[in-house]
């Protein structure tokens, strides 16, 4: 075991590149924690001569990934090109043939196809690690999989996608609306160009996911996600939020309940004096709540080529030392198949904002519909008049379930004086 | 490797009896998550007879727990008596001797002890895990050795002692001073009847130490830790601080310098916008920075029966599933013995509160005291009039060292209208 651990890598973006540079500069480190030295053998990329901030022109260059997989001169497989489908899932899947490690920075493959690929793994006697897969350098994997090993988990959540975390942050400290937000953090390279996959919740919803099946020991299941974003999220709500003691995030939350595991990606109102309340910015940050360790966060940089890189790394290191474990925490033929609990029936308070003309009896309407369905009020906000034009109003409400509140709300969004469509946001005691 | 992992328990104190409860709620899960059960073989405590909240009836009882760890149905022993010395190394030094592995909740063993139990563990081929010992259910020992082991650190720092978190928080949150809130936190059992070890800030420094040599690859330096615990802060300080947009915590904080090691416990101002100024009560929190993970934090339950089992059983899955690390990350023959670097060269802004005469001219002296050391003033706050009685009069500094601002202070406390000892608190900006 003292030769040393010779990695292919397949994907030469930020991340790739990251991996490079790290493994430079802590060569004579890593080698002392690992026991051995990690060398990169391989790469494998589109380009071949695209100009890179790493040389790889000493390095042996492979056209094909799934070829350098094969090869017989490599240990390890890195897999950071990224996409549920297509050429990474083949690298993967070749790999694994190959009885090579995996270590892979993919949240949508893991979310996809981590069952089916956790079981090939453990057949042919390899490790699958993803330490990079969910919440960047936050070493949130090894946390669940090995630090928390001995507690039931109720619960996990957390902020899990730093555009977000970052747009809402900014939309707070400026005031600003959505679009605006969003399109300085286009320019400041913190959202894409194409920002669907950040901001209507898919990207966490695919760490979710992951986070889901190692909580609580049950196979990946990202189509029982629950996903809404943050576009409807508006500069008048975050006002609102504040003035009623809240914040408002993107959280991913899974929970295990008696017949079933519930999970939901939505903004949500959490009180301003919980620990997630105050991860800002680009900062990512998961919970989880053990049976014997209690809450325990972890917050730390969820994004971005330097981080990923750590948790790349970290993984490989682990290798080097000959640490294997399943995947998921327990053999992948144990995990069981829970059911998803639809998020309609999720019981908990809710905020709602509505546009109304600002006249005698609109709230009389308004609070029947709320009644009708036995849904309490925490507290009711009206600001400013506008006589015959339109006002806010904001209502929190006592727990009821999102079906409830669906059926209620859509008596109220038919009402003449309201509007505009009715906004509702979720309310997390946590 | 499928036959169980046999455990021998030394110590039954409220640690003890939680990992027995622990490791009977959750047989089953552990078995799945370490590939095969972990079993009681035997126990050890003073008195055999003591009433318990957990049955020992059917378990093997040694009067010796020495001799416990020497006999051959035993694989992993538990050292949960504490105490740098005494039994508890006796015990410790027996296991290694005979082979067994050794799981401690025991920071101040590890902290006097731990160079030299590291290379007798790793001579011995056995391994010596502690996650218990540091911030109970947070796994921060995991998360430097493992999770950021691809990262040069620049700086560890947290909130290591529940007790005067508690102590702090509670302070800030009642505006009652530091003895009467003692009195409350003995009497609901969040500080022990002899408090010493926690308020002093020693069971700080030992955790201090323990994580210093894991971040920065070298041995353990108890002696070198610069110690001052949360006597001396007053109701009046802590108001002063959330005046000036600070928080006090007991802080203990490591950095690598070029030339040696700097380790400090003391009650810190820092910043409100800081994450950590926003753990209170019993919590703890670790900070760690790594060149590419950035900063890292890690907040949970820092002592508890139920978060320390957490911890130590943690630590017998890692040996059940055959994990084997070196005790402080790298090879024990290889850590480094670095300088400690002297508390009073630190740099940073200070905090000063003096009781002064109220009357002309005093003012001028104490600034000119500090002119005369090149400190410069940040603030300077005097609230009320009390003509010829004392007011209180408080300074922030830019950065200066300890050594300088010990100067000054000698200096302004030898003035007659100064009345009392200044008081000096350092500020961290984090």
């Amino acid at each position: 075991m003292n030769g040393p651990l010779r990695i292919g890598v397949a994907g030469l973006g930020t991340v790739g590149v990251g991996v490079l540079q790290l493994l430079d500069r802590h060569g004579g480190l890593i080698a002392a924690r690992a026991g051995r030295p990690i060398v990169v053998s391989a790469v494998s990329a589109r380009d071949r001569g695209k100009k890179r901030p790493a040389d790889i022109s000493g390095l042996r260059w492979f056209g094909d990934p799934a070829a350098m997989a094969r090869d017989p001169e490599i240990d390890a497989v890195l897999e950071l090109i990224g996409g549920a489908d297509g050429v990474a899932k083949d690298v993967t899947e070749a790999a694994i043939a190959a009885g090579r490690h995996v270590v892979t920075a993919n949240k949508a493959l893991l979310a996809v196809h981590g069952a089916g690929l956790a079981r090939a793994a453990e057949s042919a006697g390899v490790t699958l690690a993803y330490e990079a897969a969910v919440a960047g350098g936050i070493p949130i994997i090894k946390t669940l999989r090995e630090g928390l090993a001995a507690n039931g988990i109720s619960r996990v959540y957390g902020i899990l996608n730093g555009t977000c975390n970052y747009i809402l942050t900014s939309m707070r400290d400026t005031g600003r609306d959505f679009a605006e937000v969003l399109a300085e953090a286009q320019e400041l390279g913190y959202a894409e160009a194409d920002p669907g996959f950040d901001i209507d919740g898919v990207d966490a919803a695919h760490k979710l996911a992951i986070l889901t099946a190692l909580a609580f020991g049950c196979e990946v299941d990202f189509g029982g996600v629950y996903i809404e974003g943050i576009r409807e999220v508006s500069a008048l709500d975050i006002a609102f939020a504040e003035e009623l003691g809240y914040r408002i995030k993107l959280l991913g939350i899974a929970t295990q309940g008696e017949d079933g595991i519930e999970q939901r990606v939505h903004p949500c109102m959490v009180p301003q004096g919980t620990p997630i309340a105050h991860v800002d910015g680009v900062f990512n940050a998961v919970v989880a709540e053990g049976d014997f360790a209690g809450r325990v966060l972890v917050e730390g940089q969820g994004a971005g080529a330097e981080p990923t890189a750590s948790a790349v790394v970290a993984d490989l290191i682990d290798i080097a030392r000959g640490i294997a474990l399943p995947t998921f925490a327990i053999p992948a033929a144990e995990l069981r198949r829970l059911p998803a609990l639809p998020a309609e029936r999720h019981v908990g308070g809710q905020y709602i904002r509505l546009m109304v003309l600002d006249r005698p009896g609109v709230m009389a309407d308004v609070t029947a519909a709320l009644r009708d369905e036995d849904i309490s009020l925490e507290a009711l906000l009206q600001h400013g008049r506008s006589p015959d034009g339109a006002v806010p109003v904001v209502i929190t409400t006592h727990e009821t379930t999102g079906a409830a509140m669906d059926r209620a709300l859509a008596r109220i969004a038919d009402l003449k004086a309201v509007l505009e469509p009715p906004r509702r946001i979720r309310i997390e005691l946590l």
